[in-house]
């Protein structure tokens, strides 16, 4: 089936603990949707960039599987920029650059080819943008997933709300769950966020693995350990692209479904965090991820008697 | 078969976000005990305390299934006092009051009628102290775990580690078991530990869940999400108690019995945090218990294709 992504397409630069990079390909778009192709869906991205992105990384896109119709590229436009360092525990980061470049003029055109999509992803972007990707399908999909952030919520409260609103799942990580919802139990604001609109909550909680609710039914994903993590960036959104991507290619809305689509995403997830931007997750293969989904199943199955 | 346990009795006074106690009873041998009677053992307790325990109290842990052979009352001296103040996140406290009072001089006796001994659970307490309870024992227990706290590696990491050296698990916090290794990926902090002694690591990571660790194996339970956290108190030590009560009352160390034991002492965990002190743990049913594990099942379980 067929699945519209819309997010940035940006150049970052990260320090971690282990090293820092120069200004590298990245953005929630090019992270949903390198995983999605690791599904063996054909992502078919709606994003901006100026006429500095590297025709490298076109040709990456494409060459990996990409849809890149309704992908802009402003002419005498920069590409949107954003730089930071993450503090020793990996959970928490400064944000030493923004530069928002396109993103500032971005006006989201849904090409014709594109109009036959059954799964969207929003991926995290000015909630505005996100609602006239809605708009802008003649068709509502079969199921919309939404990704946002605590940014949004303090300069755009009523647009992000009004999105939401539009959306079947939302995903967001556990400290926004509780500003977005005013209340600390993940249980409780899993209920408001459901009132809010979304029939499905993710929250993710990084090193702690995802929770998935709906109505009264939960499940739990923990995430992988691993010997090192390298650089967390990209790992919310590629568990996101892992998510709807399964969805996707099962074409199953099932909670059940829903369940293994979570696993996949972690899955998925842990390669990202492994190395810095894409350079994991490009190159991750069926067997490897056939591999992480076993360790999935040991570290969470066991019998009851 | 008979679980000994050595911990403290003690009383606290406990302030979280949701109200305050006076002085009630505590302490980690009293929860790990309260918590294995839940699977029909009867814990065999190694514990001191002053003449001003109340009889009640003595009455409750009898009342319960307690063996009290091992439990000495000290005539003219006080039971040991612990008063702390949980932050607004419940996963922060600081510590009020410490007054060691009867546990400065604390001298283990074990009673004969305990030498059967099998299943040996040393809580929290000086380092020094779990060493002479093994020591104590004619037999080695078949199966022997232990937990401990960064207080004993700031002031008696040699005790310490002598103690870690005799014992089958170690039970300890993801900040502590990163203190003690040295590493922040728990995964390599596990490995580390598992060459300080124990087969065996069980890595607690409070709201969210336990890890547990022999060679290449892993487990992980979730915590079962709760609509309020009243009083996090004792939560680790009944964990506990409900692990070291499952292997007991079924007399099974294989890896899979393990992880069930994991899973039943993360739901019995999840019940001493719905109230203050052991106000809960004390009156759980067998019926919430099993509706607690069938919560596991359901939060944790997926099917893959």
């Amino acid at each position: 089936m067929s699945l519209v992504i819309i997010g940035t397409v940006a150049f970052d630069a990260i320090e971690t603990p282990f090293g820092k990079t120069d200004k590298i390909v990245g953005g929630s778009a090019t992270y949903v949707g390198y995983s999605a192709t690791k599904l063996g869906v054909t992502p078919k991205l709606v994003a901006v960039v100026g006429d500095d992105f590297p025709h490298q990384a076109i040709h990456d896109f494409k060459n990996i599987g990409f849809d890149l119709e309704g992908l802009q590229i402003k002419e005498g436009e920069k590409t949107f920029f954003w730089s930071g360092r993450y503090h020793s525990d990996m959970n928490s980061r400064d944000t030493l650059v923004t530069e928002l470049n396109v993103l500032e003029s971005f006006n989201p055109v849904i090409p014709e080819s594109y109009q036959d999509c059954t799964y969207l992803m929003l991926g995290n972007l000015a909630p505005s943008i996100q609602k006239k990707v809605i708009s802008g399908l003649k068709n509502r999909p079969k199921l919309i997933a939404m990704d946002t952030m605590n940014f949004w919520m303090d300069i755009a409260m009523e647009d992000l709300k009004k999105t939401i609103l539009m959306v079947d799942i939302l995903t967001i990580n556990d400290e926004e769950a509780r500003q977005l919802s005013g209340e600390y139990s993940l249980l409780k604001a899993a209920e408001k966020i459901q009132d809010m609109g979304p029939k499905y909550v993710i929250i993710k909680k990084g090193e702690h693995g995802a929770l998935l609710f709906h109505g009264k039914e939960m499940f739990y994903a923990p995430a992988l350990l691993l010997p090192k993590v390298v650089d967390p960036t990209g790992a919310g959104d590629t568990f996101a692209g892992g998510f709807m991507g399964y969805l996707a290619t099962t074409d199953d809305t099932s909670f059940e479904n829903m369940k293994r689509a979570l696993v996949y995403g972690s899955a998925l997830a842990s390669f990202t965090v492994q190395e810095f931007g894409t350079n994991k997750i490009k190159e991750v293969t069926s067997d490897e991820l056939k591999g992480r989904i076993n360790e999935f199943k040991s570290l969470m199955s066991f019998t009851h008697k």
